[in-house]
């Protein structure tokens, strides 16, 4: 299956997304609200690239705690967005931080969205590195958890997730569209977003809502 | 009863109302702690205008699902706030988002209070429009809930809400003040503000807080 | 046992602070995830100061609700950080506000930690007093709650603290050092601070991160 | 669409009915688990018939809050299955109890399904009604919830369902069978439900799992 | 004020005594239902002799953690009930065992009510001795939490309790009366019986719900 | 390191086990109270053989996904007890049924413990095999969870658990003895056993609660 094709997008919101898919069938698709921006300015774009991650308890010796998430980070191409799955939310463990920010951030990674704990939060904010996290703490994984699969179908916050699936986040949160739907998706979100600006002039002007709604039928 | 009247509670904080409604013997009208604005500088003060949300699941064909909704909004008068009660905390919708505060903004409306979720958050902030909420997420009511009553008595995040109750929004929170309670409350009020005036002065000189609790009787 | 000496630790990070603690073996010393600052960019280096708070449900006449919380307060030392332990998360009650805060910062304190919640918040930014919390609310503890032991080990927001204890707390979150680990913490934490800035840097030449992490040993 | 035929579901289980509803491709037919029959030894097999609670805080005269309730009561049908959706679990409010249950029992009903509170329990089972519940309570619903609608779809514990689907209760839980998938589902339970008999009867004679496994697949 | 007579609440039933609190205005007064008896057929009608329970974090040397919690026992007069308050639901404390059982039994006591755990259950069981809990764990109060007050005004798993109140618990949860209003819901429940006993016997003759609740208006 | 031997455990209960680990230091070694037997009347004793399970999203063709769990189960030894590590309370997935339950109990297993759900519960009560679960459920792991380790250090339902060490049961919980701590912990519970059997056979005669703590110190 092709890529999807990202442009078009960021004219877009998540509100307007959940709307389309919403019409389309798909009322499962945004995540749940406890999913927040790091800068709530910041608007992500970007194909999922999926790591599951299992709870351990112990750290072991001569073993790379780190190994998946260091293949999935240095195998990210332009546009990828890490989807990092921790059954969250969670208070246990921080598997995205500032030093992995950089890493993906070099490779043309569009973000990163995980269930999981943030860390180094100050510092990816000034690298105006997108991340959409299920809380903020200074947890590392080593001894708490591992990622142990990567490109492999999961659930983050509630929304199923497959690597090549189109992921979109904003103020509003983190909304998913499956790849194969995308195309349709931003047609609806266009014709939407047309009729949503008709009814935002109307309103402005002091037009009750009702007589607007009976007009665009939208709200 | 003749509707409050808001002059002066301008001078006043959510603190201040919470500490004398505590003195009245009304220990309840703080809403719970999840409810927060979506600006923090932003002050709300207006008069409760009631709409109660049910659970759906389903979409009908050939029915409007947000009737009552604007039939709330077009009757609102200048100074009134909705307050839309979802049985919060809840992730499942977003009774509130942009278009709803613009047709509320132009009659006038002081703000929004739901413990449901909002949405199109950046665009009600560039609104200065004041909204506190349970939550950010982007899934419309459609499908989801509907608003099936207004100006009926609800419960708000654990706060007993009738439509002409005083409501004051700062950063720390949401205080619902029983319509026939309010001249009473803005008068000790008042009271309360000098008298933290004074401590507050005093503590700045560095005198001990036991000296100045022992003179002023506030903390 | 002598003070901890707090010079050395304005370099470091709650992340790094929780690294070093966990390769002593300490893997339970970051606050749970829901303690939060008023301030992301405030950082708080000081020596802990416990308070202990039961829950009550009553006012009684001519008793000082507040007599412990001011003994505590105005025995602050310079360096010292109160931190309140209300059995939080709570949404009963705000052991903390702008006044304490004043007096706190009169007699030196370098902030506040409570699992309780907070009030006041816009004035105690003003004040640039550092305060993490376990949540916003106007309640006073008057017929909420009562601190009844002070400089007793306590729990806050799952971690054990003793008076004396290092608290550290960043945009992050909050980490205790038992006092008698924290020179070896400050330590291994300078250590960490340079593997990471050569890590970073190569990172952000381009080098793969596998590449990175096989020469610093540090993610 | 023909009514379910309910004959041959007195040999399944929730269990058995749960994995060939997985492998049907059908993965969230189980109610969550805070749902619990009154009897563990009770079975429930019947044909949904949902009701739809609403959230409500005052009484009002001269309304019969239970209207809507007594008309779904007075319209079953043998075999059939009220299933009370109140947005469960909820602390809330006890739709169902002893009255309910006689008149239900007096109508043919197999039994009820709620994720509300239940009272009466005792009164209940020496009826030998199955109740399958989302908790145990006294409170009436009067001020507090009311049916709204009936024979709409709804969800109930997590599960989407419809009047005419299939409810299948015993100690494990609550399973729910799209009306039009019954007949495949009972299908493949009957063969699930040899192959187990194999393997059981294999284990018993302290054959190794694995090799009970490789010759049959089933666990 | 006179000590409540306890006489005539034998044919009460929990359920039936919160719908007469509810017809008095009283809506607040059933136990959340994490409360549970330990044994279902039991039901206790006692009053209330409230503790009042504080977190501790630490065992000290040469002090009796269970002083107040004696006092409490040893002054148990025959009828009364322990009302154990720790703001719970907790999953730290167990307040009550067999050994206090045994005590508070030997003095008369009705039974027991917590909002923390219970232990040995099996043997409190065998002592026919009702106890009403927020759930069952092992762990000793010492060093976890302790009494500090006694017959002082608490709350209790959601309800208000004073010493002197009435508390009545069966299968379907505890309900708490207001010392000085017992009276008057005796009466009302006695008539409140006879409705539901005329309702109960028409719907057992098959006469549909709407009829019966048209003539007794009960449900 | 030797084998616990697992004689005069069986005159102990979680109760006193749980004290005696207090007296030690170790008071963290009682699972949460959500753990429950599925029949109160069974008594736990054996050693722990653990696993650890992670959360899975999708069933993949041509894979064995019970297969360590199936050779954990084929190597259990007579007094093992399988300890599945779900990072429970989950109700996602019940890791342990019938099958199991009969190939664990021909192998001589003593019992289960998961924090996952447990399924097919009323044929294992017939069994007489006793678990302990985090709740009751018919959700197969297939496609929802797969133990990735056996005998691994884990973490359930909030106490550390290791292979080798004493894991006790009862009515009242679950309590887990470090291997290397076993024998001094029997020892202790001897002790209280016999000052609990005094105190209680004061009590039984009416002495005062007082009398008999200030004699025994036991409570």
């Amino acid at each position: 299956m092709k890529a999807i094709d990202l442009a078009g997008f960021e004219a877009c919101s998540a509100a307007i997304l959940s709307d389309v898919l919403d019409g389309m069938g798909l009322m499962g698709q945004a995540m749940r609200p406890f999913m927040r921006p790091l800068d709530e300015n910041s608007v992500l774009i970007g194909r999922a690239r999926t790591g599951l991650y299992m709870p351990v308890y112990e750290t072991r010796a001569g073993e790379n705690p780190y190994q998946v998430e260091i293949e999935l980070v240095d195998d990210l191409q332009p546009g990828d967005v890490p989807v990092l799955a921790c059954n969250g939310p969670t208070t246990r463990l921080a598997p995205w931080g500032e030093l992995l920010s950089t890493a993906a951030k070099m490779r043309g990674a569009a973000g990163c969205v995980t269930d999981g704990l943030v860390r180094d939060i100050r510092q990816i904010r000034a690298l105006s590195f997108p991340v959409f996290h299920g809380g903020i703490g200074p947890l590392d994984t080593k001894g708490r958890g591992r990622m142990v699969e990567r490109d492999t179908p999961v659930e983050c916050a509630g929304v199923r997730v497959a690597s090549g699936d189109l992921v979109f986040g904003d103020a509003d949160g983190v909304v998913v569209i499956p790849r194969e739907r995308a195309g349709e998706a931003l047609e609806r979100a266009r014709q939407k977003l047309t009729g949503e600006n008709h009814t935002r002039a109307e309103l402005e002007q002091g037009t009750l809502l009702g007589d607007v709604y009976r007009k665009y039928g939208i709200l």
